[in-house]
């Protein structure tokens, strides 16, 4: 069995690794409520809700969990590495973040304290009111301390790739079922659940601790003019011969993400089909090549995104080369103009170009990349050209 | 086919209704970026991701509607009802917040301005980089504009809890089949996929223009010792004769949320499963029949969880009683102890208490609760009892 959940210990190294960027920055402690960086520092999955859930993790390594009374047993369950500050129930009478407030103690008022900038008005108000005066600085240090995975967590993403590509697969081999046997073509919505079953049967039958969360496997399936929306959503539509479509698809392994995502056209495809298939797999293999250790993310971005443009299609451009991704689905950097970070071995990016012609058809390929010591590799590797993409009809 | 999608007539009604409690709290505009909110007024639904979705609406009725080049499409499909200031891509090289200053202009300085409490720091602060010098104000009225349904989303609700119903069905009966059959029994994950394939399956077949959102049908389902964590999330355990296991189940018709939850037990009930059981069946008859207008919500939780605390299982209470449900899974009012909010009628609020045995399971009955002119009435109907919640072994 594959294990999902990291060891505890893990988490020792990622605090670790967050308190030597706070003691760079200056700041004595830092609060998140972000689910993804609580996941990060403590290894705790929840679902989010309007209680607060949040880390106080501090310079000299202390390390706070507020929680709810209801999520506590769960937390425990998950080992969490942190200390709990746990608060009864929202809104309640007393404010959920007096419970942070009596772990952390009072607080010299010059005692520089980062928030993550993704918190609410509302929970920072709420935070400030309870912990008090300090010397409050938005900070984005845990977001980019997240950019470079460490190798137990390019090993879950690897495993979230792999059950990508069977996904894909999956979904291919519904349609050519049908046609085999003379059935009803699959509409998309009956596809996108026959997917999101392969992913989650793949990893309940396979993995040991599955760590559920907001979306453990599934995406976006579109087919025709639908598929030309870029976040278009699964209709009721019914594949039809000569369709353009598409599978965009991903899962999370222990919380870290893929996306594995292919456009196939059902039939003999037409010469615009070609001509549009061909244009975003070349994007998509220079795009490739552009992702390198010392590279800007906006210089990777222009080199994909000016293929498209150099064979006149720049009118049918709707978004940038990618993002970021690991426990978020989308997080920073991002692969467009305005973002000059710096690539690195050990991060982990989409590169995802693509069109879409109103009325026709949407045209993507992504994968998720890892950035490699002198270049980076797709972590899916389900074949990208129209020809393997092509279902006969 | 029932229709999903409300007219776009319906939305001008919603926004008198903001517009007016804008006059009365004298704002000139209200900013909001929470994608409830956005739905709420414009009825447009989308992913919620980095770029930037806010809708800005003016007390003389204008309303201007924030999206990326990306979703422009996508709106316009969906008659989103609002004029379009659209930027480019994130995070761009010129802010994304640029486009909607360009739409609303220079402001005088004093102009009160008002913006929901769950806008995230950095949002607030390139929107008021963006947008410029105004008297900025923290304000929850969108959400308590949407306390009171429409008549028009009650359908919806209604037509979610129908949806419900079958769901819970559909779970109860799969279990017996793989008891009638003498197959293995299904284990958490299976029985929830099979769920969720009812209630999606359900929608594609019967209504025109599903609105996906988040969760389109799903929910929690967990058995034995798994069930004593309230969020729990579900498991590879497979089911067990003597188990207690919940079905905590919903879906979301039109974007307008529903839940419907049952504790089961498979095989004959023990005595303790009798008292957990009837305890939260008494709690749960009592809540509801406290859920009427003129109530506080904080009373009707009290008089509910009382019914738990006299029973002697005050140990094992989690959680309040409720919550508001709508277009959120969770929004409020809050049935809770810090909650003075008085219920009206049109209010939707859950009324779920519940306990959980550490080692042994959770209890946990549920329903959508509708507060009409002098009372309250559950939208789902799947019966609570233990008699009907029992499944033979």
């Amino acid at each position: 069995m594959f294990q999902q959940r990291l060891a505890p210990e893990f988490f020792d190294r990622v605090q670790a690794r967050v308190t030597e960027r706070l003691v760079a920055a200056g700041l004595a402690a830092v609060l998140t409520d972000d689910p993804e960086d609580v996941a990060y520092l403590t290894g705790f999955f929840h679902h989010p809700c309007e209680r607060p859930v949040a880390v106080w993790l501090q310079a000299d390594g202390r390390c706070v969990l507020l929680l709810p009374e209801l999520e506590r047993e769960h937390a425990e369950a998950q080992q969490a590495r942190a200390e709990f500050a746990v608060f009864g129930e929202y809104p309640g009478i007393r404010p959920p973040f007096a419970a942070l407030a009596d772990a952390v103690g009072p607080l010299p008022a010059t005692t520089p304290v980062g928030f993550g900038t993704q918190i609410s008005h509302a929970r920072l108000a709420a935070a400030q009111d309870a912990v008090g005066t300090a010397d409050w600085r938005p900070t984005t240090l845990i977001t980019e301390a997240r950019y470079v995975k460490f190798a137990e967590e390019v090993a879950l993403h690897q495993e979230a790739a792999r059950i990508t590509d069977l996904m894909i697969a999956g979904g291919v081999e519904l349609i050519k079922d049908a046609i085999g046997s003379g059935c009803e073509l699959p509409s998309e919505a009956e596809l996108a659940a026959h997917i999101t079953k392969i992913g989650t049967g793949t990893m309940y039958a396979e993995h040991a601790d599955v760590v559920v969360v907001s979306m453990l496997a599934g995406g976006l399936v579109y087919a025709g003019a639908n598929s030309s929306y870029p976040h278009g959503l699964p209709s009721g539509y019914r594949l039809r011969p000569g369709d353009t479509f598409m599978l965009s698809l991903g899962c999370a392994v222990g919380g870290r993400f893929v996306e594995g995502e292919r456009t196939f056209v059902l039939g003999e495809p037409s010469p615009e089909q070609h001509r549009y298939h061909g244009v975003i797999e070349q994007a998509q293999r220079v795009g490739g090549a552009a992702i390198r250790p010392g590279v800007e993310c906006r210089e990777a971005n222009r080199a994909c995104l000016d293929v498209i443009r150099d064979a006149g299609l720049g009118e049918y451009l709707r978004h940038r080369q990618g993002h970021g991704i690991g426990l978020g689905m989308h997080e920073p950097p991002w692969l467009e103009d305005g973002d000059p970070t710096l690539l690195e071995p050990g991060m982990i990016v989409s590169n995802e170009p693509g069109i879409y012609v109103p009325g026709h058809a949407g045209y993507r390929i992504s994968d998720s990349m890892l950035v490699t010591a002198d270049g980076s590799r797709p972590l899916t590797s389900y074949p990208r050209d129209l020809d393997s993409c092509t279902i006969p009809f």
